[in-house]
């Protein structure tokens, strides 16, 4: 299929990028004088990566909080089905409401995929009632409650 | 329904906390000072409330990376069903592969959800019949490709 | 079900076995006395056709405990498939488990269909995986979450 | 997931409590002498105890009756799609039928699902499609036929 | 259908009567007198066994032919979703094509099945796209094309 | 499609043939002399024909009789998904099973279509698990109850 | 079922024709001189057998393009159903669009399948939802991403 | 999502490769001379960049026959879920079976969707059950019987 396609990153990584990638995921907020102690670098050098990485949009480092502890306990993907003409406008309406984290227009049985955090089942039927379902050109949704999140990767 | 419960925050978050929250949603590495600055209080008052909210597990600062520049440009979302007595043995084995950043389990048509990151589609196919296919445990699997993200927050 | 039918009403009900049906329905434990002023009979009368009613099965009056009060915060109504040659065993095995509430046989996508009250989504998924999945001629299960119980008549 | 909440019963339940809960379970008009000569107190302390159950909320005591003997041989559960701007509209709306004796509203592939008990095949067929099918906001309705009732708890 | 139980059957069938339909299942042309001389009694009484088995509407004899031999090639059963509210409607609509053999109103997945019988793909396409998609509150169907006709009774 | 194929009638019906079809179909003992005189032809011209199209299989006549009078009640066309190895052994095996009127080998989400003819609804459960679910090559089974039959041909 | 057609090749193809044609699927500008060595007849002979094909529609010579490297890297099968009324005028439609290769009409879950070939899914999303959601009469469509041509037969 | 990819097209094509292409679509065997001399250059180069065409994998001409003409008058897209182990294995022996022309791995709801050319319903039915049921890790099928072919693009 696609494996013929040539080289599509504008800068190749080197392993200090790499290093510098994989010590933040793990602490994002990891002093740049630590790592460079790591690569045995100066932290300057460190930062000057970091800022080319940030600059080129290979990396951003931010906040992850913990849903059930921000008081979401009711989380649900929603499988969505539209008016095909009006799916990236439904898609894009979307985008407004806090409750939904996370939009993806995918192939196969649904248009989109979202997924939503709510404070509680009352909550998640309110937005479903309430603003889901009267987004113009949202027919058909199919709710996959979250019974246990078992992964999460900030890729 | 769940509406009558009580109080499960173990501490409630002040209009600090949820400012430090905020600030580092929109960048990870905001320096403390600034962020006491906004506030104006002492920077070492941020260190210390940025540290409870870390330890107590309310947020977590991340590198989160763009797929597409990491050179994963097939993605899908593939709902997994299982045998029902090994679903979480399932879910269990499937946080070992690199390729999968989210698994969920769910109610509803599917047991599993889980996103996954690949290359391209020969590298996407390798996953879903060497890896997915060959747990224990998966009986039937619907994968549902990216066609595009439209809105993704870090929770 | 209508295994019996030919005249399946082995003796009529008339107007005073209605109105002690009716009236019990409001409220299981209402005075016999009560019911006999209503319709100007004896009390001893309506203990007669009261007991008479329950003997022939028409009626019987039992305590019914709110769920949320209970603790049972998270329910399902579960549509099981079975190997169809253990269907009446599945069926069977079934009323075992503490948190079915309702079981029933039926045409159809599914072969039965069970409602389950559970503590909370962790204790669901436990009855799912260690106790529902288990039973031995289960094949697939697809479960829809209670959002919300709008009325629930004690037929 | 919800795993963490804390106490959501306003009055915890007491061994007498939980004892005249499973005694009127089984008969709903147990006399309360009988059930105070079972746990040693007095009948008056029975009295007051059902009382509050009653006034929390906890309990109800109802008359239960044999639908087949009541004539209803045909039953099913009914899956129901919406207009989901109508959801809530359409399951406040089906209260209203006596066929129907329970609705509740749920997560997946369906967004209500209903019991509905008729006379015959007939009267199933008028309610379905002079009843159910008029209530605006209903866009699809799938039907699973009762064969064998094999549980039934009124929790 | 069972809407007339109580006592369904007018009158007891006996053996004579079960042994005429059981011959006449096999040739409607069975002549009278060769079925009386099986059954040792008179012509007559088979006559009149007959006639009153017609009258009463147990049986009837009628011509069945081979569709293959009359030039029907392409058959299906269709599945039909409806428009509830017009349900009855649409079955009575289309009881009026000459390529429907074959309406039954069903629970479940699909509100009516119809058997079509046409002459070839191009008749069967026809019939769907001018005559069954052109009956008022027809929604979606399903077509399911006959392979092979392994059994069929003329019950 | 097929609409260039030949000419697949033996021997072309002319229209006395198709007269003492459409004759009989009405009634399948019409007298032969009866039908004689409609066309104004002889009884044995009419005795003849009729011989002739019963040997060449292009009719037969036989007595249909009325399921609801001779006792079936409950009746069902049922969705078989087999072993596709086994498909044509299945459909051979359901032919031994009275309660099964109709079977035919379909293309789309069925492997084979039955329809079904029972008592009542006890006996259609014992049908589909002792008898349709026990035959080797059955994977899954479907049921559509029946709950008005609107037109029946006998083609 | 259709086993009884008589002869639908208005022309017989002989051994000659039947080796042009295989000679040709192989390489469709294979010369004349060469197919008639191989076969001892003169060059003239295969010259008019080839015309003859092509005149009477056995058989064209095309050239077949590999769409990766015409550019086009995704490609899906499309289920689409639509307004029956509209079916044939929506397949009608589709022929339009270069993105297209592939149109029928089919029986079963989906009323057309189609075959697209895009640049890129940026380019197959924009044919989604710019072209093919906008015909009239098209309801609802399911995509299958290629992951992988195995097979393809220029039949 | 892969619209920042590089130029995959290892050599550019120019006008006169795709004026080659474009009317060899019409008549693969076009002569070069012919062509030559639309674009008013020496028939050497068109040959010379028709051989280049065809070495470097953009352009194969080949005969393409009529499947009604060839006597097969019996179509369908079969959908097959496999065995997600044995995935490629399935596809790989299904390329044996001469009724096979088409195979593709596709996303969604089935693993691989395969087109099929026979001779008639019965000649289907016997690769249905013989040949594509036994292929060791196919699991399940469902086909879509052609109606009508309206396109078809030899891309």
């Amino acid at each position: 299929m696609e494996n013929v396609i040539g080289n599509n990153l504008p800068e190749r990584l080197d392993k200090i990028d790499l290093h510098i990638i994989e010590a933040m995921r793990k602490d994002g907020r990891e002093a740049f004088a630590q790592i460079a102690e790591q690569l045995n670098v100066s932290p300057g050098m460190i930062r000057q990566r970091y800022n080319r990485l940030v600059e080129l949009g290979y990396l951003k480092v931010v906040a992850v909080t913990n849903p059930l502890m921000m008081g979401k306990r009711t989380m649900a993907m929603i499988g969505v089905r539209t008016d095909g003409r009006r799916l990236l406008e439904v898609a894009e309406h979307l985008t407004k409401f806090d409750e939904v984290v996370y939009i993806v227009v995918v192939s196969g049985r649904y248009d989109i995929m979202i997924e939503v955090f709510c404070r509680d089942h009352e909550d998640m039927l309110k937005f479903m009632t309430e603003k889901l379902a009267k987004v113009d050109g949202v027919r058909e949704t199919e709710s996959f409650m979250h019974l246990k999140i078992v992964k999460e990767i900030y890729f």
